[in-house]
């Protein structure tokens, strides 16, 4: 897409604020918590959006819901289809049923039964694809031209990212409600959609607030892209427990959101995933997969210096399996004693 | 205390209202969260109130709260006083803290070293008591009564049932707004002071809703007390993994409120905890401790019967620690798939 393409197709503060409207009722608005003993601990203040508590478990309820929200009665009738077996996949099976839209999900042959059978509980189509990423994405979009379905991409799109815009604009009013003027919010970043969306509410609700990317060590595509001017690409290989945030590129529209608006990214070895889930656990209750756990990881590692700051972090999602979770509360706690607060 | 004294001190509805105003920008408005996946799985409507994300991760933050903001300031300057190393003792610790009043805990010799540091971490002064629990209650009440400190009952006090009454009234408002007609609430009892504060709520804002506390077998005292119509006591030397629903007998102050207007009482063996924890972990992304999952295992058990019923379950707490929790998650998973949604 070439650039003033892009630019007047960018979603506004208003796409969040319209979505915030269609959302009502739809969405969970997930509360803004806060443990004084964990501040104590880090010497700054410190606010957790919990999008694991949102429908499906992760933020990507609130984009699909938006997209097919304000599909046309023509689309509605038609069904919509996406390629993912993961968080987004779940979001759009979960907002079609929700919505009583046909959806068709196209997933890797190699994806786990129970997420087929999740998919299926949705009441969604799973197409098993037996091939790479590439062959799947060409296969999805050949599959919605034949049927006429409306493809819902996972970040690249108006609607997904203003639908994620309304975390950010319920997380800006509840720091308000609790007296919290927030210096940074901290967003964990893929394919930049919840990012772009979060920005979007800040600036307009809170400009003086700056927003920090926060990607997995390998995939920091958005960091070094936000410091170049361009997207780049990350290496291939580098694999990570971070499993929802390793998309290669950032999005061409998501990045022209947030390459004038965010930054620096910040970035987070696997290792330090554990003690923010342990984080979550003792002091929040909260279940967060590995991916959800990377905001607060920027704090507890130090990536980012949080000392007598006020900062929110995402929570993004909380959809892992209890073996998984498992070790990451054994590994996470260590020998260490876990208080709660 | 002679009958006609427990009805002229009774709290009522207005106690609750007003408490709700005292404790607004204090306590977590917490959500009112539903999964449409359990729900299609058991053939009912449940609804979780998620009291684990309460500061200090129970319901007992709310009660401990009304009472302190209702000190005189005689009362404020010189402090409060409770005997519980448990969920109530962190309750006003941390409600202690919040108004900038002293607070001091009488905890057994035998706490858990993280319990006894958590309570100083609130700023406590925690004096650990070595004997049983009637001489550890005397020494408290010595102690208040040297001092001048008020003791905080965990439920003998018109305040503290007000204060936990108030996430009754939130359940109740929220089920409104998400259509439900609730024709029943399940709440976790011990003292019984949850149960009769959300009756309160229950009882003036939406009459035709049941309420069915539930306690663990071998602690069944307030079920055999209602259907008995007098207070009864439990059978000593039982254990239970529920060890915040452990009080041995009804409150009179409770049982007053409860014996008129709620059960039948509900009871369920330790076994059928563990899938309720993962219930609540896999669709929700909720920390449940035992005590904390009662409500929703008194469904998934069969204890009390869901078809067709649109149900709120009050999640009480999550105050557990990873090990213990990595056993629930284990033993309630068993070879099962756990889903999520």
């Amino acid at each position: 897409m070439p650039d003033t393409e892009i630019l007047t197709s960018l979603p506004t503060f208003s796409d969040v604020e319209a979505a915030a409207k269609t959302l009502r009722g739809i969405t969970v608005r997930t509360p803004l918590l806060e443990s004084p003993l964990l501040n104590a601990e880090i010497g700054g203040r410190v606010l957790v959006k919990p999008e694991m508590l949102q429908r499906t478990g992760s933020f990507k309820f609130r984009g699909a819901s938006n997209r097919i929200r304000n599909l046309t009665p023509e689309e509605n009738a038609r069904g919509v289809l996406a390629f993912s077996s993961g968080n987004h996949g779940q979001g759009v099976a979960a907002a079609a049923h929700a919505a009583g839209v046909a959806a068709t999900l196209v997933m890797p042959a190699t994806a786990p039964a129970i997420k087929v059978a999740r998919c299926r509980a949705w009441g969604a189509e799973a197409i098993l694809h037996d091939g790479d990423r590439k062959s799947m994405e060409a296969r999805a979009q050949a599959l919605a031209g034949e049927r006429g379905l409306v493809l819902i991409p996972p970040y690249e799109d108006v609607f997904v990212i203003a639908g994620q815009g309304t975390a950010g604009l319920e997380l800006v009013q509840q720091s308000r409600e609790a007296d919290a003027a927030l210096d940074s919010i901290l967003v964990p970043c893929s394919g930049g959609g919840l990012t772009a969306g979060i920005t979007l509410a800040a600036e307009a609700l809170s400009p003086g607030t700056d927003i920090h990317p926060v990607e997995p060590e390998g995939f920091d595509d958005t960091a070094r892209s936000l410091a170049a001017g361009r997207r780049l690409e990350n290496a291939p290989g580098t694999p990570s427990i971070c499993d929802a945030l390793v998309v290669p590129i950032p999005g061409a529209l998501t990045f022209a959101i947030n390459a004038a608006r965010t930054g620096p990214g910040l970035s987070v070895a696997d290792s330090d995933i554990a003690p923010a889930a342990v984080a979550l656990f003792s002091h929040f209750k909260l279940v967060a997969e590995p991916s959800g756990a990377i905001a607060l990881a920027a704090i507890l590692s130090g990536a980012f210096d949080v000392r007598g700051k006020t900062v929110a972090v995402v929570a993004s999602g909380g959809n892992v399996d209890p073996a998984m979770y498992a070790r990451l509360m054994a590994e996470g706690s260590g020998q260490s004693s876990v208080r709660s607060g």
